[in-house]
């Protein structure tokens, strides 16, 4: 085989690679919510399990990196693509974090009186779609739907400041809600954790993509991709 | 100049934008903290200040190492170091993000009658420590100092969880202190979480001078540089 087509055969397999985290990333989310939802605790070995795999693949990942850049030097786009992986790789397995903690709070809240669950199941539909968007955005280059996803996590953190109001004045209402109230918050911050994970993949896909880093606000999100007013792309094109 | 003295140019010109990001997140911590502890909502400036700069440096430091492997493709400990060096940099930015929480939190709770801070003091001064020992060892190479901040994380974990639960009885005892409590929690989480990115960089710092990656307890962190028990270096030495 070529050089080149080990080289196309690698990056390839980085980019299945990625998306199979994303996908067990997907799932351990949807599953820890069901556990919330349902008072279910029967749920989390599942998800510990896919969390083993996650971390597998964490270190994996960053492997396939290392050894492209060390094998093929890859330059420009390429070069973008892998250093875009060694990023969305961390972010993913820190959504793998979230999502544990999100069905292991979930296991504490089953021993208690259920309590309403507000716009919790909203914010944990909201940033798995997210995250979801931003993994197709990674497959298809897709600039936007990368810019969507960054766009709809305003809505994420007014949920997160919404819910905390909500469980803080429950609480001083009503003492007895204090513990499963706490657990709630927590629960709440993973996801918009998660969300804000989601929208640093998408920043990555920009990045990947176009070349412009557009993090900390340096280009607007309706800018992105627009010639006359961004700066011009980075490390070639 | 030589190639050569190119690259060792860019190398120290990124350690070196490394340890000033690095030196700017321990300022805004310290200051941070000393916002809650003393109530002085106005220490506030100079820490957004400074996060303006973190996040400058943040920038520029994934454009040094993009442009170092574009221009150099460094192989074995120098790829490693450069690999280090995007990771670290995601680290310390999401320290500065943290400080401005810790300090944002701060100056909500100046407004409310003084609390008792319990180990929060204490949790503060475990993660600056942890940080600076971090970036330490990352200048100097230093393995037995990356494995002490490694070794420290428990401590950290183990306040957080002593502080939570201290918190929550305190709430369930007097309604009146539910507001200060839970922002004290959110402050105590978010030291919590600097220790655990001070712990990304020492477990970094270790791939970066041995070549072993030991994330996910794949090495346990007393085997550490044991050859006959560690797997052999990834991506050449």
């Amino acid at each position: 085989m070529s050089v080149e087509r080990h080289f196309d055969r690698d990056l390839d397999g980085l980019r299945e690679a990625i998306l199979r985290m994303g996908g067990l990333c997907e799932g351990m989310i949807h599953s820890a919510v069901k556990l919330v939802i349902e008072s279910d605790p029967s749920l989390l070995p599942g998800i510990t399990e896919r969390e083993d795999r996650v971390n597998g693949l964490h270190l994996e990942i960053d492997e396939l990196c290392l050894n492209l850049l060390a094998l093929h030097s890859p330059a420009a786009g390429d070069l973008r693509l892998v250093a875009a992986a060694l990023k969305v790789n961390s972010d993913l397995e820190r959504i793998g974090d979230q999502a544990v903690n999100v069905a292991e709070t979930g296991c504490f809240l089953s021993n208690l009186p259920q309590m309403k669950l507000g716009d919790v199941p909203r914010m944990a539909e909201l940033a798995v779609a997210m995250l979801k968007d931003s993994l197709d955005a990674f497959a298809k280059k897709d600039v936007e739907l990368a810019k969507s996803v960054i766009r709809r996590d305003d809505e994420e953190d007014r949920l997160k400041s919404q819910t905390f109001n909500e469980l803080r004045s429950l609480m001083q209402s009503d003492a007895s809600t204090i513990q499963r109230a706490l657990d709630m918050i927590l629960i709440s911050r993973n996801l918009e954790r998660i969300a804000d994970h989601a929208t640093n993949i998408a920043e990555d896909v920009i990045f990947m993509v176009l070349g412009q880093d557009i993090r900390h606000g340096v280009v607007p999100v309706d800018d992105v991709g627009d010639e006359t007013r961004a700066a011009a792309p980075k490390s070639g094109s």
